[in-house]
């Protein structure tokens, strides 16, 4: 199958919704925008034995992952996913059968949560990429960012932590409904999605709003697969939940008053995805104090450090 | 200097319009879209050793055309490019150094078109590549697509055409300001812009359109560089004209009424982009029929075919 055959393959297999007004097969895509929203956009490029390893995952699940990935991103800005774009880089030994089950997996993530592919780009190339754009829409004044953070801020994050590559860094469900709800109800002051671990996200946070931060050890929500990973050694476990990454929850900061209404309605809202108050915003030096039992102690050691790509 | 003094680099070179709404570092970007207008979006990649190649042309080439093919695919839509997202793949013996003079010819054009650097990833990978997703906006009306050339409409042709691989085909300004001066004015029927060659180009209008056409072949403007590269051959500079590629000239059609206002104001407007009717749509066949001094002649040689990345 050569690429124009392998083009209209997919134009056939992709809908497109209703506000797709050019679709793929021109110059370019066109969007309708609800009116007076604002375009979120995010990009995340994954190659083949960096981000990935062929050996060890199905095409469908490298495929769902790499959009995945990108709606984690929509999701922390609180904004709604709209449409991506996608472009690949397909070595020869990448067959066309291969790329099918990829474009499965994509495409079964993208009708679970109505986001059309409406163009992309292929090009040979000696190892395999795939470059998603995606787009969301947010109403001006509910968009997250991370800088928005102020002492007196509570610390929540959703769902539980570490171990995800025991499955969850693949097969794990985009925090979109969970984003976008918070947007709209709360407008937490600052957000991220959790991809480089606990640590290094909050730092991101920290750095971007110019402020400290204290944690709680015992509140951490530690999971299954992290204690899994530990053999049962509670302390590295901890370490797990601070660090692994991969987890693509969300981590927020809120007022004490809106912690209030969300402690009212989030576990009816939610009962899948655990909210948990880690921690509380404080300082202005941007670093994290870490309690256990009531009492300040050391920094934690961590499973690792991250990732540079240069 | 690792990824992420080198974002902290890009962060402070890259200046950010007042419709930038979130701007590098944070999950995603925000941009505000015209009231009423339609977001026009278009992605592509450039892979090393098979779009460019590195001994043979600058880093801040390269930068550049990465960034003007994107530009002129929102050209031949007939939109004003807003913004746009850049990942790269970095291998390890592309230095820092010649990173930054990529960012150069890129940034350059970003400023001289107004379209700022709004995101973007960095990812290791074995050889360099560039995906760039670039987004523009229109009134709904005024996006012009492949799909609307009429039997009668005249089909029109800017600049010259053939020879690119002499310095064209990366020197090149995108169409942008005629792109958008003929959605505005005259709504072309049909528009795209030539990156495969005139005939695959014009073929691409025909079966999106279901229309055939006829091209006069004393018409199409051959380049210096087409004629240059042909050593005086006629024969072989029309073959070039007619199918080199990257050209990036727009292909438009339009009907018999429009071509008159064309021909009135266009001169003046746009000197230095001469415009040339080169046939008419006819019939609804997608092929094209050749005319030689007023008479019917066979398909003329071309001088390549098209290129499929599979």
């Amino acid at each position: 199958m050569d690429e124009f055959s392998f083009i209209e393959y997919l134009r056939k297999k992709i809908r497109t919704a209703g506000r797709v007004r050019v679709g793929i097969g021109d110059d370019a895509a066109a969007l309708g925008i609800g009116k007076g929203k604002q375009l979120v956009v995010s990009t995340d490029v994954i190659v083949e034995n960096v981000d990935f390893n062929r050996k060890a995952l199905s095409p469908e699940k490298i495929g769902r992952k790499a959009l995945a990935i990108n709606l984690s991103d929509i999701a922390a800005m609180g904004a709604t996913p709209v449409a991506f774009v996608i472009s690949i880089g397909k070595p020869a030994y990448i067959t066309t059968v291969w790329l099918k089950h990829f474009y499965k997996g994509l495409l079964a993530l993208t009708k679970q949560c109505d986001v059309p592919c409406i163009g992309g780009d292929f090009s040979r190339s000696k190892e395999f990429f795939a470059s998603i754009t995606i787009f969301g829409e947010a109403a001006p004044d509910q968009i997250i960012k991370r800088s928005g953070a102020k002492p007196g801020d509570w610390i929540a994050v959703t769902g539980f932590l570490g171990g995800s590559l025991l499955g969850h860094h693949c097969d794990f469900t985009p925090r979109i409904r969970e984003g976008l709800f918070l947007a709209q109800h709360v407008t937490p002051s600052a957000m991220i999605d959790i991809s480089d671990g606990l640590v290094q996200d909050l730092e991101h946070i920290l750095k971007a709003s110019g402020v400290g931060a204290v944690i709680d050890l015992d509140k951490v929500p530690v999971s299954r697969d992290a204690k899994k990973m530990s053999s049962g050694n509670k302390k590295k476990a901890l370490s797990r939940a601070l660090s692994d990454g991969e987890d693509f929850e969300l981590l927020f900061t809120a007022s004490p008053k809106k912690k209030k209404i969300l402690e009212k309605i989030w576990k009816k809202k939610f009962p899948k995805a655990p909210l948990t108050w880690i921690g509380k915003i404080e300082g202005k030096n941007p670093v994290i104090r870490w309690m256990r039992h009531g009492k300040v102690v050391k920094a934690p050691k961590l499973s690792q450090k991250g990732f540079s790509h240069f």
